[in-house]
């Protein structure tokens, strides 16, 4: 990751996410789009999370209604696409009044890649109205910054994969034992999450968030890639300016398959997103 | 609910869960099934959790590898089906050496009701590699059933659901405070889960198990329905005989919806099956 100050940004040029994710209608529900190599992490196939923004873009697009959000998406990732030209079919399911649902697709080569559902609503900024999930305390973002082992990937042999030139991720130090080859065994790992040309998160953009980080996985066993099975993301609320903290943390991996749960908070503590994925994992 | 002893099974009469849960082949990924009254809750809607099981049925059988169960499923409730003759439309997304994955509509009168996507592998009975979700401590079964209003309807004026004829829940007494209107304002709800007519639990009743309870929030609020917008389910082990225990959880409200979670495990204490909801509430 690059430590150059994060852009204050230029009204002339857009930002990177709002270019990578941008649709262009064709018609009939289809929409056109252009997988960026930016967003990539291994092998040239972009990144989970910016797929679902892609999508989700598409689907809020396809509501037709720009106040509304995606607050619950859940995805099966059927076949890794590659960067490039692609296509989002969407399907209105129901429209609601206060709730609408949409199916979209990740269309390549005429086969779907990715199949998603979305439910598009509104976000309000009002309080929770009942319960919290407390944030996680962190060191300070310039502390796990300086962590020089926080630019590192956690794929042997790729130090620099694209996506860490788009995204921001500074660990807190004390999960990065993984990077060392020796997992602590916690299956846990929490970090602060900025864009790295200074776009502020919006509730778009955390459907990125959500799956930003590197398999929770790798804090408890060295091992290959862990594919994503399925993946499901809740968005709760706009979020504050700053950065994001985020914790995500394996449960039970058993049968070749792991659960993993990501929680977001804004730069003020207030959770903004969950997810929760299956994914498939092959134990040394 | 009843209070007659679980029938031991009679190998003439098939189970109602498995009664129920049929599915026809109509050809052409095309299920036909029948909804049954006895799996409803309120004004004629099935349990969205029987649904699940519905249309799990009709993923495995589109798959056609018996050995084979939903491990992952996605689902999207777009309106409320009734009871009688529906179909569920199969559309295998990808087959795997070790996971396929299906989408599954039900579909009544030409209009999709649930939308769900689920994928198919072998569940094994070893036991987790790592991790754990340590089962809930509850009073014994004979203890929470005793308590008399266990019973009792969550839903005002309505004091049994047909549900309770087909689903023994035995509440933990400590959740049962929203029964007496004050709830206890901790959002949890546990119980023992058993089939009245003592079939056993497998991996597909386990798609049943993960929405069986009432909404978690009657422990937070007197509202009134909470519907489902989107579930998750996972389905982890193949479940030991015996009785399940279950874990409700809501996390937070906020913007008219709430997240909930769902942990289940088998009579040895492991973890058998998980969820996650998103729901709407209107708080009062």
């Amino acid at each position: 990751m690059s430590d150059a100050p994060l852009d204050a940004g230029d009204d002339a040029v857009p930002w990177l996410f709002d270019e990578a994710t941008t649709v262009h209608a064709a018609g009939d529900g289809r929409w056109d789009v252009e997988l960026r190599d930016e967003f990539t992490i291994v092998n040239g196939h972009p990144n989970g999370g910016y797929l679902l923004a892609v999508l989700g873009r598409a689907a809020v697009a396809a509501v037709g209604e720009p106040d509304r959000h995606v607050v619950g998406a859940t995805a099966t990732y059927v076949s890794p696409p590659t960067t490039g030209p692609a296509q989002v079919h969407t399907e209105l399911l129901r429209r609601g009044r206060t709730a609408s649902q949409v199916r979209a697709a990740l269309v390549q080569d005429d086969r779907v890649t990715v199949d998603v559902v979305m439910t598009v609503a509104r976000l309000t900024d009002d309080p929770p109205a009942w319960g919290a999930v407390p944030p996680i305390e962190l060191p300070d973002e310039a502390t796990c910054r300086a962590d020089r082992r926080t630019g590192r990937s956690a794929i042997p042999g790729l130090d620099e994969p694209p996506l860490t030139k788009v995204l921001r991720v500074s660990f807190d130090p004390a999960v990065l034992a993984f990077l060392s080859g020796e997992p602590s065994g916690r299956g846990e790992l929490r970090a602060w999450l900025s864009l790295a040309d200074g776009r502020p998160w919006d509730p778009l953009a955390l459907l990125f968030a959500v799956d930003a980080l590197p398999p929770a996985t790798f804090e408890v066993a060295m091992t290959g890639w862990v594919p994503t099975l399925s993946l499901t993301a809740y968005i709760r609320a706009v979020p504050a300016p700053g950065p994001l903290t985020v914790r995500f943390r394996a449960n039970v991996i058993t049968g070749g398959r792991v659960d993993e749960t990501a929680d977001v908070w804004d730069s003020t503590g207030r959770l903004v997103a969950q997810s929760t994925q299956l994914a498939a994992i092959r134990m040394p």
